[in-house]
Order: C-alpha cells, then sequence, then structure tokens
C-alpha cells in the first residue's frame, strides 16, 4: 500500500514547484497549435487534471483551484501533459471545447501582437463576456 | 525628444511585471507551432529581443541577459511578439535556427510526456551537450 502511494505521487515529486508551490503552465490547442493561455498549477491542480481529464488551475487571485470552464462551460479536455527539461514548467496540450479559451471571448488569451511599438488586438471576440458568463 | 522616448517604451510599460520586475514568456516554433522553452523576461531581455531580431531571456540563475543561442549557436529568430489578455505573460514565435531548443540537445525542452503517472521520454538528443556547446 505505502509503495502504491510511493508510485501514485512520484511523478509530482519529480516537479520542481516554487516557493509558493506553483510553476507555471502553457496550455496549447492540441489540433492546431495555438498557445491559449499560460496559467499557474499546484500539485493538486495538476492531480486533478490528470484524474478528471480536464484542465485545472491554480487561481493565484482566488486562492483555489479553478477547473477551466466550471462557469462558461468552455471546458479544456486533456489530450496530454508535457513537463520541461528543468522540471518547472508544464504545457497541458488540450480539446478546446466551444472554441473560446480567454474570458474575453476570444479563441486565445494571447490576441495582441507588436506591431510598431504597440500591441495591436488580432482577434475578433467570439461572444461577448456576458454571453460567456450568464449561467455563471 | 520626451515624447519620442515615452513612445518607445510604451508598450512595455503595459505590460504588468511582477515583484521582481518579470513576467514568463513562452517561445513557440512559429512554423511547426511546437512549443519550444517557457523562460523568463525583464523590460531589458523584451526591448533587447525587439532590437535584435532574436530571442532574448532574463537568466534567473546567473542574473544576467541571455541571448538564446549566443554559446550553442541556436539563435531564435524572431517573428512575432504576443501579450496575453492580462498583461502578465509573452509569447515568442521564433524560427529556431539549427532546430534544437533545449540544451540537452533536443528539439524542445518539453520532450517528458506524462504516461501511467510517470514522465516518458519523448525526443531523441540530436545533439550531444558537449558538441553543442563545444564552442562555448
Amino acid at each position: 500500500m505505502k509503495l502504491h502511494t510511493k508510485t501514485m505521487s512520484s511523478y509530482l515529486d519529480q516537479i520542481r514547484w516554487n516557493e509558493d508551490g506553483l510553476v507555471p503552465v502553457i496550455t496549447q490547442d492540441a489540433s492546431s497549435g495555438r498557445v491559449l493561455t499560460q496559467a499557474w498549477i499546484n500539485r493538486e491542480a495538476l492531480q486533478t487534471t490528470v484524474s478528471e481529464g480536464r484542465a485545472v488551475y491554480w487561481s493565484r487571485s482566488r486562492a483555489k483551484l479553478w477547473r477551466k470552464g466550471e462557469e462558461s462551460g468552455m471546458v479544456q479536455k486533456l489530450v496530454e501533459v508535457l513537463l520541461d527539461c528543468d522540471n518547472d514548467s508544464v504545457c497541458y496540450r488540450v480539446e478546446q471545447l466551444g472554441g473560446i479559451a480567454c474570458h474575453t471571448g476570444r479563441e486565445s488569451c494571447f490576441y495582441k501582437k507588436l506591431s510598431n511599438e504597440s500591441w495591436e488586438i488580432t482577434d475578433p471576440v467570439l461572444i461577448t463576456p456576458d454571453q460567456l458568463y450568464k449561467n455563471g
């Protein structure tokens, strides 16, 4: 039983969590390759992501687990989890249900591009935040 | 002259740098879409990236600017810079010269995949670190 517990948690122990118990996570659309979001996870968030098969983050502002899509319905179905060479950064590859990752109603959170030293918006709003969170 | 300086730096002022003056940056291969690296930047690193047209980071361990490829030759040529909705995460889209982003001699730093609760190596070493840094 002890061995079983050890085996179950070892992939979490190999991650170099920072002083707050967090590492950054990059979320990428597994089909298009588009980077959707950068967020943060702790041990519990990663474990829950793996067990529930959906992207779960640690909300630093609300100081609680954040199951992506719990209010908007825009769930990120987990395809795979990657870890980097230094063991201090994770990448979630996901299927983005509803096609909208950003709370502004856009496909990706990375919708600003540097152009002539200013940030230019590249993406349309596909659904207004009011519509997105109407059942929230 | 004052106005000119203000204009030059405004895209940097819009970023919400953390208490250490840093934000995380995701580096993505602009052709393949593969996530190559997650690192950190400060104002100077981003400004240098833009002015030199190559990915420059802030090395937290060495506490200095790190021009990617300065030792290995594996320069990341800048294609575009993206900013997220919260203004606290940046994405560099790059052309990876030499096809190797990772100091282990692999294409990407994200070469470990979670499989049955353990990290499985997915990528071959294309060039040994000894070869990679022989002129370092």
